[in-house]
């Protein structure tokens, strides 16, 4: 399976700033963009980093600067394809594997929020769009093309790392280089019933 | 399988009294009881409520005033029994069977923020502590019993519904009657790129 990762290399993860620094979020993102790539291949996917701007991985590297939505539907219609986002801190092997193992023309793995951390698509004409309440608009899109549609409930694949609060998830649960990267420098408190990080 | 399901029916859902009333908050946590209820039958188990007053539910109802680790605790030792949580507004007996049928003498569902929504114990010695980072003292209760230890990887079963911005998830992808009342009084709305929920 083709899997398209896209990354933001410019400014990565701008939610964080409050947390981390601009050279940390870098590092955090990278951290984090190859978990993805290594369950990608452990699952038995090819991946290719769809990125903003060169990018110093173990991966081809494609650059395009439109729109993210652009940048993968000029990328799909060709046999299947799956599209894979780079900061999933929580991502196995595993649950990548239940992604390319679901039965349909059009996969979907549902983002918290109304968004869609990864897709599969083998349906020729569906296309994304991630703006706005992407998994409800991905869902009509399969329906108007005519694809059969399946969902995967990973919390895994849900969990795409954009705020402070997210950082819990990926301490309590993460299994790669994000989780260590991150181990080093915040542990998971609780006070007065409230789970949060800080610094270690 | 014996599966408790604790409930709060004194005053349910208190971090959504900025968007629910009183009664609103009863009546939709009796909806997400209920939905769990039929999941769990649907998957095979025998739903028993452990509450903190009477309900009126279509189930045998246990009334317990101690702690919820102390209630559940008491009914722990004697055959496996599993524990889920009766606020999963997006459960389904898909997500309860992956639960029953994981391999493991003690099987976790992480809940989002270090929580545990659902526990399988087939242990005799495991025991839960609901308090603080639960997932992370739950790991090491297993382990501390000499405990086969499984984790179940659902979106589903992570998502307890605690907040306004759980209520979006909700309307995504619940599929029961928590769903449905929910969906009669509110909408999923997109402005200025975040997602949230509005009056309809």
């Amino acid at each position: 399976m083709r899997v398209l990762v896209p990354f933001d290399a410019t400014d990565p993860k701008t939610r964080l700033s409050g947390v981390l620094d601009a050279e940390e979020r870098r590092g955090f993102a990278v951290a984090m963009l190859r978990d993805v790539l290594a369950a990608v291949r452990d699952a038995g996917g090819t991946p290719s980093v769809l990125s903003t701007a060169a990018a110093d991985v173990d991966a081809a590297v494609a650059v395009d600067d439109r729109s993210l939505s652009a940048a993968v539907n000029a990328r799909l219609g060709d046999g299947p394809v799956a599209v894979v986002a780079a900061d999933l801190g929580l991502v196995t092997a595993g649950a990548v594997s239940r992604l390319f193992d679901a039965d349909g023309e059009v996969v979907l793995a549902p983002g918290r929020g109304g968004g869609t951390n990864a897709i599969v698509a083998r349906h020729p004409s569906f296309r994304v769009d991630y703006h706005g309440i992407s998994v409800r608009d991905h869902r009509r899109a399969a329906r108007s093309a005519g694809a059969d549609l399946a969902e995967v409930d990973s919390f895994r694949l849900a969990t795409d790392v954009d705020e402070r609060a997210d950082l819990v998830e990926v301490l309590l649960h993460g299994e790669g280089e994000a989780a260590d990267w991150l181990s080093e420098r915040f542990e998971v408190v609780a006070r007065d019933g409230r789970v949060g990080v800080e610094r270690a």
